[in-house]
């Protein structure tokens, strides 16, 4: 994707493979700053504070994460002690559990003198696969908007709750990546973007980033979705996931249960988005088994911004003392979500669809 | 109810029956800021700039601007001029239109020399009256949570969006009314407070409230209340009204919706608390008819907060140049409200029972 006009991905390792760049997210919408982490509790430490995030995205800075320490020590012991440390970061997307087992069943079986030069490769590979896969998901998801847009006039009105775009992934996003293909081949659309409280990532984190590939976009408070919905303002809903059982329920970003629910009370299609790496066949149920992260009351109590005088600030927003609960995801019931937009197509959120999805057929 | 320990109203009139005082609710919940307006021209702003809001309240204080007007100007033409500008505030709430109307009628078939007089001693009527339907709202809706906590132990949990309690009234609050009444009585309960974008009147006002009065509650997102009810820690969901409509459509703050939308989905009952001032039988359909307000994008692109230093700030969330659209309510249709809790009763969201309450019976 471009930022200002120029191509940036949200990763990237050092040609000398000493380091991984990334985008500190927090940061955006004001400035965009670029970290350089040179160890496995650097990586750690910029997956659990948030500097990235987003499934896929987690998922590669743990592998890269991973390359690092191999470069330091790569003997077993150190090797799954890092990748634990890692997967600890964050609960809830199994990407990130994802990345590290396929790193670690590349690793331990080789040569203590070629893991580090496997383990930069294979994490390379992890980023690259993540760039094709999100292209993939954008083709099988942009004939969803050209019917739309067959059908009537004017723009393929897309509602998106969070970030499941470009920074949510290596490259190209998920939810966005069909959004992407349809702006690539002059199909008019326009994404309603929930800002998504309590951390803001659609007001600070989709909202810059369809401006800066010049989507048009109109930022919408997460509560503005059913109205939207009931007036006939949304054809179609587009998240991400960052988890998906094998019941075809999904779990994202706290608030997508609810945008699901309205969209089946005004006909509007449901869809979410994942690479296959989303997928956990050893959850039979997901709203009883997937593990729910519980953050910091203070994302609600508290808020960062930028004040006139062009500081970075944070003001509080609740009383003093206030207590607040902060569930970080939820679980969309399969029978919500109208198909699952994957790098091998769309398939139904069901128990032998997704079987059949883990062995290569969609 | 209490501040401080100290009782408090949202407004009062002067002794000398000169000027009225409100809390400037915008500085809530970081400052107590007490306004007095001597003018309808300042009620308007009052209204308008949200200093009140609230569907009870900025009925009251819009009955009290026109008292103000009486004193200085009480000729027909004035007083419906000021009126005017008054129900011109707020678009959205019907209550506002409603005491208005009851004012004029009052005083224009009056000899112009007691119109000060009576439009003031109007005013008080209509504000005691909302003290008196307020606590009658929270002994119809006090069997509600009896029942739950009959059912099992530990607090009721009650989900309430938006503020809809005393600082919505002169008294008592409508949703809030039977969580007091409830408190009066010993029955332990717990509020999950939405709080509320893009104004955040759940975080600074409700949970303030609640925390003066001595009720727990917890502050949550807006997009956390499905996940709560999908893990059975809602009994029930309280939340008041801006306008219902003759087929039992509930207008209310933007969000409540997709609240009523869960509620149903999870088999928790979803009430909402209204005195008889917030029906508008002229409207038979809720969801074609009631206007909806569009408040300014700046709501939703920035916010005001206490920083670190005391200062009363506001910030930057969301990109430069970013648009935003920001419905202030919603409607909820008939079909998803379990009950309306009246200064009468509980009546069925049904137009049936709407026009024998305004007939008064429930």
């Amino acid at each position: 994707m471009h930022v200002d006009g120029r191509p940036l991905r949200t990763l990237w390792g050092a040609t000398d493979r000493d380091a991984l760049h990334v985008i500190d997210q927090r940061q955006l919408p004001h400035r965009l700053c670029i970290e350089r982490l040179t160890g496995a509790e650097q990586a750690h430490v910029a997956i659990r504070d948030m500097w990235v995030r987003g499934a896929p995205l987690i998922g590669a800075t743990a592998a890269y994460g991973l390359a690092l320490q191999a470069r330091t020590d790569a003997a077993d012991a150190a090797l799954r002690r890092a990748a634990q440390q890692l997967a600890s970061a964050r609960p809830t997307a199994v990407n990130l559990a994802w990345a590290l087992q396929r790193m670690l069943a590349r690793l331990l079986g080789l040569p203590l003198a070629q893991r580090a030069a496997a383990a930069w490769d294979e994490a390379e590979a992890i980023a690259e696969e993540d760039v094709a896969t999100n292209q993939a998901i954008g083709r099988h998801g942009l004939p969803l908007l050209r019917a739309v847009a067959a059908r009537r006039p004017g723009p393929v009105q897309v509602l998106t709750h969070c970030n499941a775009g470009w920074l949510a992934t290596v490259d190209w996003g998920t939810a966005l990546a069909p959004v992407y293909a349809a702006q690539a081949e002059g199909l008019p659309v326009h994404v309603w973007v929930d800002e998504t409280r309590p951390r803001n990532q659609g007001a600070s984190l989709t909202a810059w980033e369809l401006g800066q590939q010049g989507v048009p976009y109109t930022l919408i408070a997460d509560n503005a979705g059913g109205h939207l919905m009931q007036r006939g303002q949304v054809d179609i809903v587009l998240v991400g996931c960052d988890r998906v059982a094998a019941n075809g329920d999904v779990c994202n970003k706290i608030g997508t249960y609810l945008k699901a629910l309205a969209a089946r009370d005004n006909g509007v299609p449901f869809y979410a988005a994942m690479p296959r790496s989303t997928l956990d066949l050893s959850l039979r149920d997901g709203r009883r088994e997937i593990p729910i992260e519980e953050r910091d009351a203070r994302e609600l109590t508290h808020i960062h911004g930028r004040a006139t005088d062009g500081r970075w600030l944070e003001v509080q927003l609740a009383p003093d003392g206030c207590r607040a609960a902060n569930p970080a995801f939820d679980v969309t019931p399969a029978a919500l979500v109208s198909g699952l937009i994957t790098e091998l197509g769309i398939v139904p959120a069901q128990a032998d669809a997704l079987h059949a999805l883990m062995e290569g057929q969609a």
